[in-house]
């Protein structure tokens, strides 16, 4: 097969590829990953770059405009390779740079403060580490060396079930007399038993860390916690680099059924998460062999293909994923990058479509332990409905898209610096006022933006109930652009921040689609919304989400607002109590065994909620009485 | 570095080499293990080479006679490489060759009738299959693969924790699917917990097979068991090639400090034991992946080197091993191929020179649950000696050397086919008259037939009781040898079968050693030889073993004849037990716990006793009453 060479700018990085591939499958094999919402079918538009030297296939596509055709612009999924080549990429078709200044860098979050929920759980991190002076062999004391680390260990913990890897045991001699038996080990929580996961020289037990992750189908999200005080040193967040091939899940299973797709879709999650790793361990000079545990939560999907478990008969009926119960592994297995002997927990999910993202925001809400009737709902790129208390709780899933998470909207960002997080307009001179994230100049909008922006919009008449604009309000602010009408938020050295009306349609079908899930879910159990005695709002919105805007746009239930909390990405909170708690560990698996799992693709009235759903608020007024627009 | 081309014959085999290098080391590193009971330090003589091309650097031995450095002997200990070289390997200078006929083939062995307490354990083995059709998942039932699996297993079985690997958990949906929900699960017995070894598709149960090893410094043994049916299907014994780098513990102890000394007897053990596992199965036509486990009994030194485990502190004051009781570990870990993920038990040891192959003896002598005072004699490389009953036990160690074993005489194998086992020579006429294993021609004699041999030399006067010949007797089979006199057993093509006093020396040391270290453990506990009820002898002479004779040599003390049983390879025997019944394990570990290490090396009656020792039967002819020499 002819070979050829592809250089990508600004990058500079080559990939040697055979003849006929695509720009977008070279530049991940330069580990250059790009926008691509759609998996690579050139529906998107997402993935253009420019053609800057050599010869390529490029299939048509309405995606590219006459003028940007002359300039070289192709879609990367749709360009074969004929020659070698030179590819620009311009920064708006790179994934999870597109909008952040740092290449190398993740971006650091503003969380919600943790639940008030947290600190009911023993301190008792899944690995810890115990310092231990052991007497020397003499005489009459002349048991092994593995036993004496036993006896040790036992003289201070009560263990049932002890178990060491051979890597351990080969270097114990030396290391025991090196350090004139004074040495450090690691216990791991696993499955049941305890593993002595390492054995250092000398006290080293000051230094045990740990990361929670939550695995979002578009975002990541890793929070570094020191295991000894309980305390967050930081947390990042990421785009899913799985994103370059698909937006949802479905696309991903579909994705990972391609010839080695598994294991491209495996690496990607893997990459993003050693970036978080590295990126929170050196901040805070801490050494990769410091961090012996993290947790993780996601839902099933994500979690098979950080497992690189196939995930096919997740989306083939009746709908089973192989594994929903995963056991301990260690987090090398996996390809995370933390001691390689450190241990890697997965958050037990629910079902094929409810994975332990819910599980862990379940535990971190404290829903399964009150006795009030509870709704909780996480906006995601998966929308998950919980709706319980703490004698039952049933949940559903429902596919809402990445807009809340910025993505697949023009100007969309992850809740990270410069983000436009708080929009208002004034109705007598429609002036409009935005608020970001870190009071810096706004670089785009994200979830908690979209909805205020939408909810301005609605009261202001700047657009209608069906979500297009009234050209005869704000005209100067709105106007054509490349994607139809557009409304200017912000202006931009480069390029303006804009809202279109493909964004509003957007964002109109995930909020229908999780408002819709809510409500079949909440009538299937014979129950009115006035049921609901508190509601928990869950999703990767910073500090920030307005609860009475998110009813305006019909996202949320018309009801007394004092039943709303917004809680943040509990799926992270929860990740992190899992972390700090084996007794956290074991309630997430009492709850993921407890909890229902109710199927909205196959019940009747799902479809006609969620078409009366895509209208602002709601095509039945009635149901949204305190809105006025 | 230079590097020079050295060609071996008649193997034809050729190692590229440093100058500089020796012989020894080319030879190994071609695979050729040569004899070097010294561990090549020059001393014993047995890794004769002869230099057909080249040059080298011999340094003067005593060992080489005149006549042999005319024909180009050296000692490949001794000679250093300084140009390429052809050399060639006389039969008796090689390892484990020099008296079997096939190469590449392991010797089978008859063994002594399973002792009859082997029956008293449940049959349940260590790794077990279980056949599992399981239900379909459908609307109503949507558990994970896994929990399915799980499930089906609980179904039949109760148990407690259940284990799982990655690797079965990655290929789990597909496999169950193809397989029609029809798979065979391999559980194993995993410290404490049940690990799901493998599961394959369809029924597989009735293909479960492990093999029981007892690892000896000088001879490796392994039996092929069907763990189903209980039944032994082969057994194989073979030189350990770690002999070509020192006789005894001590001197493998000290190579392993050696520049990767460690990891040269890791793989020369692990060698041997591949070369039995293959043997026995190509056999029997079985898959290597219905291997599922296998048990290793050997002496504390050796379970090191097979785990490559750095053995130096044994034989540092205060003699502490790394580990006694170790682990279940994947087979493959330590390089043994069977299932790859099928998994490796090493019998629990009780010190540094009491090792896991006398907890297996005592297990399988039924020693431990009599209320008889016993005394258990394992004669090996290593004599072990175990004194008590149902209520305690008491054991020491005494290195032998391998003369029992057939190393380190010069006409020593062996007991398998071909070796003289019993000897008999006619009082009147000094005639003799031989008994071969198998009844073919002889080809060298074992331990047992030494122990005839030298009884009958001492009865008919042939030798004195110092061990020296009598020249006035038999004198047409005595002569004069390249080592000395020596006594012509019998006639062979083209060398013939010797004994010389090099041999009979060697064998008083080794006798004086076990006897002296029975008497001083007796004498420790307050008893004498006659408050013994029964005696135990154990050791790997095939199903033959001459008490009477024995005595007569003063090998073993002078009781009762009734009193004593030879139980054979009771290691061996030991480990298949463990094998077969997880009851039995747990037997051993508190066998292991239970018994009381006593150190020979610091009784300051020892010496004594063992100087005492060095004359046929006893410098003390009171304690040998009934021997009539």
């Amino acid at each position: 097969m002819e070979k050829f060479k592809v250089t990508f700018y600004p990058d500079n990085k080559v990939a040697e590829v055979d003849k006929g591939s695509t720009i977008l499958s070279s530049a991940i094999s330069a580990g250059i990953y790009l926008n691509s919402s759609c998996g690579g079918d050139g529906v998107c538009g997402r993935c253009k770059v420019i053609v800057k030297k050599g010869s390529v296939y490029a299939q048509p596509s309405g995606r590219i405009s006459q003028e940007e055709r002359k300039k070289g612009y192709v879609l990367a999924c749709l360009a074969t390779i004929e020659s070698d080549l030179e590819v620009e990429i311009p920064a708006e078709s790179r994934l999870g740079l597109d909008r952040i200044s740092v290449y190398t860098k993740t971006e650091e979050i503003e969380t919600v403060k943790p639940a008030e929920s947290e600190d009911i759980f023993i301190h008792s991190p899944l690995a810890t580490k115990l310092f231990l002076e052991l007497p020397q062999p003499d005489q009459a004391d002349r048991i092994s060396d593995l036993e004496r680390l036993y006896r040790g260990i036992c003289k201070i913990k009560d263990i049932q079930i002890m178990q060491t890897g051979l890597a351990n045991i080969r270097g114990l001699g030396e290391l025991l007399r090196l350090s004139d038996w004074k040495v450090t080990v690691t216990l791991g929580n696993r499955n049941g038993t305890t593993e002595i996961v390492l054995v250092e020289p000398q006290d080293t037990s000051l230094k045990n860390y740990g990361i929670a992750f939550d695995i979002g189908t578009t975002t990541l999200s890793g929070q570094l916690v020191d295991l000894n005080n309980k305390k967050v040193l930081g947390t990042r967040i990421t785009y899913n680099r799985q994103a370059t091939f698909g937006a949802d899940v479905i696309s991903r299973i579909i994705y990972a059924q391609k010839e080695d797709g598994l294991g491209v879709l495996h690496h990607a999650v893997i990459d993003g998460m050693n970036m978080i790793i590295v990126d929170l361990i050196s901040e805070h000079g801490i050494n990769l062999s410091d961090v012996t545990c993290c947790v993780c939560a996601g839902n099933t999907t994500m979690i098979h293909l950080l497992l690189k478990v196939d995930p096919t008969f997740i989306r083939r009926d009746p709908y089973v994923p192989t594994a929903n119960f995963v056991p301990v592994v260690r987090a090398a297995e996996a390809g995370l990058r933390i001691n390689p002997r450190g241990l890697l927990f997965c958050v037990s999910g629910i079902s094929s479509y409810v994975g332990g993202d819910v599980t862990a925001g379940v535990l971190s809400s404290g829903m399964y332990k009150t006795e009030k009737l509870t709704l909780f709902i996480d906006i995601g790129t998966n929308g998950e409905i919980v709706l319980g208390n703490k004698d039952w709780l049933i949940c559903a899933a429902a596919s809402a898209g990445p807009a809340f998470e910025g993505s697949g909207v023009a100007c969309g960002m992850r809740a990270v610096n410069g983000a436009i997080q708080r929009v208002s307009i004034n109705p007598k001179d429609l002036s409009l006022k935005c608020d970001t994230i870190g009071n810096v100049p706004p670089s785009g909008i994200c979830g908690s933006g979209y909805i205020d922006l939408l909810a301005e919009l609605l009261k202001t008449g700047i657009i209608d109930k069906n979500g297009k604009f009234n050209t005869n309000k704000a005209n100067t602010r709105i106007r054509d652009g490349e994607q139809g009408k557009e409304f200017v938020v912000a202006n931009k050295k480069d390029s303006d921040i804009v809202i279109t009306e493909a964004d509003i349609e957007n964002i109109k079908r995930a909020k229908a689609a999780i408002f819709s899930a809510a409500s079949v879910l909440v009538r299937h159990m014979g129950l009115e919304f006035s049921a609901i005695e508190q509601i928990f709002i869950a999703g990767g919105f910073g500090t920030y989400l307005d609860i009475e805007k998110s009813i305006t746009i019909g996202l949320l239930p018309d009801l007394d607002r004092k039943k709303f909390s917004f809680i943040g990405n509990s799926s992270l909170a929860g990740s992190r109590e899992i972390l700090l708690s084996s007794d956290a560990l074991q309630k997430s698996q009492d709850i993921a065994k407890k909890m229902t799992y109710f199927e909205l693709s196959t019940d009747a009235t799902y479809m006609d909620e969620y078409v009366a759903a895509l209208f602002f608020p709601h095509t039945d007024s009635n149901r949204f009485a305190s809105v006025k627009i």
